[in-house]
């Protein structure tokens, strides 16, 4: 058995608060490692490269990457109106990193209301950066305690020795802990549930080989890797129960941007008759996108799936290939959407907004 | 533009008739390797290790060998019964290496067929084994013919300019010309049809961008690859008007066993209103089988999945792996299959009697 990863920390603030700590995922499976980050570009190459990845773990790497700036910031700037112009341009800067998850926005703009209304509470710069770090802070304990009430409603979904089937890495590494999608799966092997889980291999990036067999098979769940094409076979196989995945932006009438591929495994889940579940915290709903058409769907580069983790070249050159990162699934092919505050159905429109 | 494969021959036989040779599958699209096959053991691996890989192309290899095969037999046995023990034996033999594709079987029964026949027609062992060469090189000869039909037939089901998108390889390298899948397109661009390919790279052989992209590409085909799990949004984008996949075995009820994930895009194509077309020559429909659920589906090693073509192993050690290298597709989701004598619809028990 590899060596136990839920005893890590996906990010975390280093002891002195100078830098971010995470595990820098394009390592794993091969190597544990942990890597601080200080500089702005440093924060913004980890989100971009997938070092720190997972729409909640984005969330609370930026909001404690903003504060380890603003903390360097008013090193040098001791009025508020010099430090807060450099704030902004960096939250700009770090927000610029991936279009599609809307965490990454959500929590920087948590971030920077917390610091125009500690000044205009008149806090003076050392004190605003301080209350910073203790949102930063909260912003992380409240994603642990998130991902929990996701877990315990997502439990209510299933029950003990059913076939889970997920896509990509909703798991701890895409968190603080629990994970979303994962969460149900790790509340119900604490309680002896017995789930045979299996896990999508994710192309091209294979988060579900590389992370999420590896943190499941690591914390002794019963997990079977397959590429994302035999998602019909099991179903259909009738290994499959229920299908939880996590999601990178919801609209409001339920559309669901998450990772390239799981609009699939929805169509797939609804040939064969299988509930599909999307596990978001509520931090992920936007309802200002009214629907998944108006969600910006980042394209990635084309060595990603012609070469990136190969030997050799696996494609001809010169060949075009569409490498889009996430894609969004309609909600007429979601059953529910699990928040922390309950479960979503249809129609979306409404019940999100209770939940939001 | 890489070099154009359509010049060079997926199966021959050698001018001397001491051996098949064929273009080494795996190699590509790094190298474009010929090989040249005389035992049976040769022969056996080049097959199970999908050196030459597709129903037809398969057939066509396993006719030659045993061809070969009975050459070198000949030279030792020079009457029948002596002769005909070892032939069946190797037959056998060369029967074993793959399960799935009807072909293989479909190629040695026709062959030992002939070769009891040219017995019973009081021909001596060495007019026999000369029989059997002219046999092989018929089943060649019809699998392009058989193609060149199916092409037309395809081509009769899209217009020019429409976007087709296909799984896995049933391309030129998996028949001697044309293709099944991709002979609509073949047949489309020398009349300027234009079409906008997508290919599937499938995993976890990578047909699709090892061997479909390539062969199409070098052919100056407009083809752009796409992981599997993408097939949902370019067809949710409106990019793709029909899919033209090939078979490796079509059941009496029309449910198709074919390359893995065949389904997934099947489910898919549904989900967008998008016909779904099976290409399948007639030695692909096996009316013994009633339906899709008495077809074996051949179960490949763990390490395709978890490390071939890697630089590193990408999924954690010990993890479970599922690795079927077909699926079955069953026939409500079929919107025809394409033989070299027609278009079947459903229903395909009436249907496919009338075509086979």
């Amino acid at each position: 058995m590899s060596e136990n990863i839920m005893t890590y920390e996906t990010v975390d603030l280093s002891d002195d608060d100078e830098g971010v700590i995470i595990i820098d995922q394009t390592r794993l499976p091969g190597k544990v490692e942990m890597i601080r980050l200080r500089t702005a570009q440093e924060i913004w190459d980890a989100i971009y490269l997938l070092k720190v990845r997972g729409a909640p773990a984005i969330g609370v790497a930026a909001a404690f990457g903003i504060y380890v700036l603003a903390r360097q910031i008013a090193e040098e700037e001791k009025e508020f109106s010099g430090f807060y112009k450099r704030f902004r341009k960096q939250k700009e800067y770090l927000d610029s990193a991936r279009p599609t998850a809307v965490n990454l926005t959500w929590a920087l703009n948590r971030m920077d209301k917390v610091c125009r209304k500690a000044h205009e509470d008149g806090n003076d710069v050392p004190k605003i950066v301080e209350i910073l770090g203790r949102e930063a802070r909260e912003i992380k304990e409240e994603d642990v305690r998130v991902c929990r009430a996701i877990g315990e409603y997502g439990l209510s979904l299933v029950k003990p020795g059913d076939g889970i089937l997920t896509h990509c890495n909703a798991g701890q590494l895409a968190t603080c802990k629990y994970g979303t999608a994962t969460a149900p799966i790790y509340l119900g092997q604490e309680r002896g549930y017995r789930f045979r889980v299996f896990a999508d291999e994710t192309r091209p990036l294979l988060q579900g080989a590389r992370l999420t067999a590896y943190e499941l098979h690591s914390a002794g769940v019963d997990v079977t890797l397959i590429c994302d094409n035999m998602s019909g076979m099991v179903m259909k196989n009738g290994w499959v129960n229920a299908v939880f995945v996590g999601c990178d932006r919801v609209a409001a009438n339920g559309d669901v941007a998450n990772k390239i591929g799981t609009s699939v495994v929805a169509a797939v889940a609804k040939q064969y008759g299988i509930p599909f579940y999307v596990c978001a915290p509520t931090s992920t709903i936007d309802l200002d996108t009214p629907t998944g058409a108006e969600i910006t769907i980042e394209q990635r580069p084309a060595e990603e799936v012609t070469e990136m983790w190969y030997k050799e070249r696996m494609a001809p050159e010169g060949v075009k290939v569409f490498n889009p990162a996430f894609d969004v699934t309609d909600h007429e092919l979601i059953t529910a959407i699990v928040t922390e505050h309950g479960i979503a159905r249809a129609p979306f429109t409404e019940s999100l907004k209770k939940y939001k």
